[in-house]
């Protein structure tokens, strides 16, 4: 369903070529300054413009529609909403029968028995976090001081990757990347064993960020070849600081004091220009499809923003229920 | 919180060393045929016995405590409970504030400021696992025909890992793992966009396992470094069946008919016979830790079934959930 | 928090003087015929304009902001929004620390610190229930061919109200009433036995909207004075019709199939034109208010459709529900 | 669904003659006082015993399967279970296709398609109320100062009500009856607009006990009658204290500092030993009915405890939750 947390809650709505799309936000604490200036930064970031990123250009300006009086939160429902503008629809009407490969356009065809909106991914369009990343901005006001930090390890399998991008940029495809994601000073003692562990909300809103095919904590993967002599981090000193951090930070599904550490696998965008096979929901035949509009070369450039907001909206829930019963 | 799911709800309770543990299932159709039997096999899996696998023995005995009438479901909350017979609390008590690296020790004792019960790990034990195996045995009625799979990969980085073992054992140390699931035969339509793609409800409830420190879908990490003209699986009949399956069986969050196929890294089991740095939480001081007591060489030998459950339960609620908007 | 329902849900928000408020619905069945004349005659009844309710003009023409596409539902999260244009904050400005009795004022300044919008009642106001409202027409359509019809038992003690209103109105007081709603062609087998009976859910939704003090099922109050034998409705066909209906269409908290009835009391509106004592929040010293401002004398006259909307939310939330084990 | 609370959860299970029932309680916060003696009092007052109640005898034994070490709760989930020894369900066989007036029988039966453990109400019976008395006597703790005290105000209409008892268990008929609850010392600012306000929340949990088919807050149905005037209670001080009560203590769905106050109307328990129409499930015909088995007179006299431990769960988790935002 669209809603997450269980006291400050995150519901998602809008289209790619709707009207509008926004997030509603429940749970926040009365009094917390919020102004347009604060969302600047991160919808500046999550917005296109780097190389690799699509061609459409939208103010993202935040209306702030409910929840804020005098320039702070009052409590209520807060809801922000964007407006989108620069929408250009024609490209997918000649295709609206032909499933992209990779997208959710079959699935959606699937599961809404037709009425879906397929116009520019509707519903399913990466357009959406920018829902995710204002509500991302007040939940990083809640869990301060605690930082969440999110930036690109590799794109392509490169840590060089620019002339990557040109390439496959010149060729009409995409690469994928691997974005890692820090959180510091955030206190111990966030998430539940059963079956709330911080991997379990951590993960739960991360794989809601299209294209997102992994996550691994701390030294992940990586932990199935070690021994348990290496993998364990001895802990050095009362406040739980351990020598080593292999549990990124998390034991029992609990936090530890120590830096939360995590990768995500971001795949390649599905929209390329190269032609690839489908078959025409209409006919039923087999058919070929070459996709057009505008589209990421690398969208794992675009994810830490969204990767940092999805933490944060993760981590303000467990904080806040911690209060429950550790005030 | 110790309850998944939306219309499927499995609750979790109990501790290693207390007089029982067990699961509550909510939302169980009613006639659903369920005896003794059918939860024996899994159960049997999951118990200890194979080499590598602790030397704890329990019936593991399933109690139906209610919801079962003659022999099927009756629609009410239906429990199971298991005691705890071969328990031997000895070997905690003189280290009960050696918080042992790797296990949840340090994180309950702060989250539950001193009050969690340390034997045998609590309420974080593995033995939690047998209340999730058994509602997996229901979950799998709910979801056949179709069926869940897992199997273990590799044992210390090696497909090979018997002798790995052996040695591992004799060395006092542990060793980790990958194990993959795979369904077949699921419908297409499960899962919802924002917040809750079938990956997002299957991460959840995979990391409550304990030791699981990464999941991919698919081509997982692999699709960091591949380009879309590979990535993408193209569709080749009315059925949404495609040529290669790099998506693990889901697009958008929505499962498109194609087997689902996911892996998670398994960490090397916390306790170890070698000594460890740990801090004394009645004196601050540094501390040596050897953790007695009976352990896992090779949890991820155990893990399979567990993960089968785990996935089960989150299938199970999505099919239903399903039925709601596309009975 | 500002979210009801399982699987339908049902999310509110917006302030009295704000720029907007709405209403955001999840797990819609994509394929619903949805358009502005579908809202047009339930957000008229709702709308001000009889006799003894407030002078405030607004439009209330629904945007629809996401989730419609070509007409339908697609399955996503449906938006309605609507813009509030006839504000008038000033009244608010001179009173705004005293705490009007009988209103939300003191207990929002209170639970929100100060930091809530209090004009108009802000995030309390019955303006609110314009979402609700269209929330409640997408409800009735799932719901359908079940009925939902709730009407004015009685004002001020009386059946035949109209000069007493005019006598409210001229002494600037207010009236409560009662208002009674009655379900037709519902299944049965709506509601679940511990915690969701189907008294429960329609309690619950039913307190969200302002002024109710009570709620009554079937014979309800009454009840508590009658005898088993009289009150026990014999059952005398197969499909479970009863020869009476004292329990309101509803047996241990499942519908039964024959009409849900049941009854809410609606106090007198807290805004009334006679002075009042309060306090200062300021100060923290006795006061008097005389509420300005644009009020309702008898708000029993807008209960029922909001009240039709509420029952039709809560059932259609119970009915999908009960496809999920009776599809 | 058998859970209730968003932070403070408890969840239901058992039959009347299964095995055993019990109650899952999640989200203690750790470190509660708690032992067998805590629990003497309300589960003494709840058993049967008075005269006009079920001649039933069970010990009601409780016993602590988790989340209890060295006398305090552990922060882990918590399990109280009652064993079922005085059970006799012969008396069930004979009428198990005569749907019994008034009963869960006929809407379990069509909801559960003849699944239901139909033995002594099942699931359904007034049995399960041991359960949720336990979790009140914990909950009780958590809200602490606070108190809640209920009482029966009348039964039969009457406050001398021990001769109408006698005269119904003679004539085999029952008798219902209104209980009303007070709280008092519970803080300002528990409840929630929209759409989970105190009288939502505590409503909610209230139709929940079987029985139950009214409730209303202070001057409830009497406030239909009363003008603006009469009802709106003056604020004398500082800390909200009011001159009157018709609020019942809460404004807006938000607890105001004064005393929370409401009334359940009981209706007579269904189970009555003189003929009733009936229809057989088997045939399809219809039939008579004549109860047999042990049941109360006036269930309105054991309601008491019962709605204390409902209501203190819903004030629990309330409180909780206000934790998040004003710790």
């Amino acid at each position: 369903m669209n809603t997450i947390g269980r006291v400050f809650r995150v519901s998602i709505y809008g289209e790619s070529h709707g009207p509008s799309l926004g997030v509603l936000v429940d749970g926040v604490p009365a009094g917390l300054p919020l102004s347009a200036e604060d969302f600047a930064e991160d919808l500046a970031r999550r917005r296109s413009g780097q190389p690799g990123t699509t061609a459409r250009r939208e103010q993202d300006t935040p209306m702030f529609k409910s929840g804020i009086f005098n320039g702070r939160s009052t409590g209520a429902p807060l809801m922000v909403q964007f407006d989108n503008r620069d929408v250009d629809s024609s490209p997918y009407e000649s295709t609206k029968t032909l499933p992209r490969p990779g997208h959710a356009d079959w699935t959606a065809w699937q599961k809404f028995r037709g009425f879906n909106d397929y116009r520019g991914g509707g519903h399913f369009s990466g357009r959406l976090t920018a829902g995710l990343v204002a509500a991302g901005i007040i939940a990083k006001k809640i869990i301060a001081p605690a930082t969440v930090n999110a930036s690109v390890l590799e794109v392509g399998g490169s840590r060089d990757y620019e002339p990557l991008i040109r390439e496959a940029l010149a060729a009409g495809d995409s690469l994928g990347g691997v974005v890692e994601c820090r959180v510091r000073q955030l206190p111990a003692g966030l998430g539940e064993p059963f079956f709330d562990p911080l991997e379990s909300l951590i993960s739960h809103i991360v794989f809601a960020i299209p294209a997102i095919k992994g996550i691994e904590f701390g030294a992940g993967f990586a932990a199935a070849r070690m021994r348990g002599s290496e993998m364990n981090d001895n802990i050095i000193d009362q406040s739980g600081t351990t020598a080593t951090n292999n549990a990124g930070g998390i034991n029992g599904g609990i936090s530890n004091g120590n830096e939360i550490v995590f990768r995500i696998a971001v795949k390649p965008a599905s929209s390329i220009a190269l032609r690839q096979q489908t078959i025409d929901l209409r006919t039923g035949q087999p058919a070929e499809i070459q996709v057009r509009g505008r589209h990421d070369a690398a969208i794992a450039l675009r994810v830490p923003v969204v990767l940092e907001a999805a933490t944060a909206i993760a981590l303000a829930d467990a904080l806040l229920i911690l209060k429950t019963v550790n005030p």
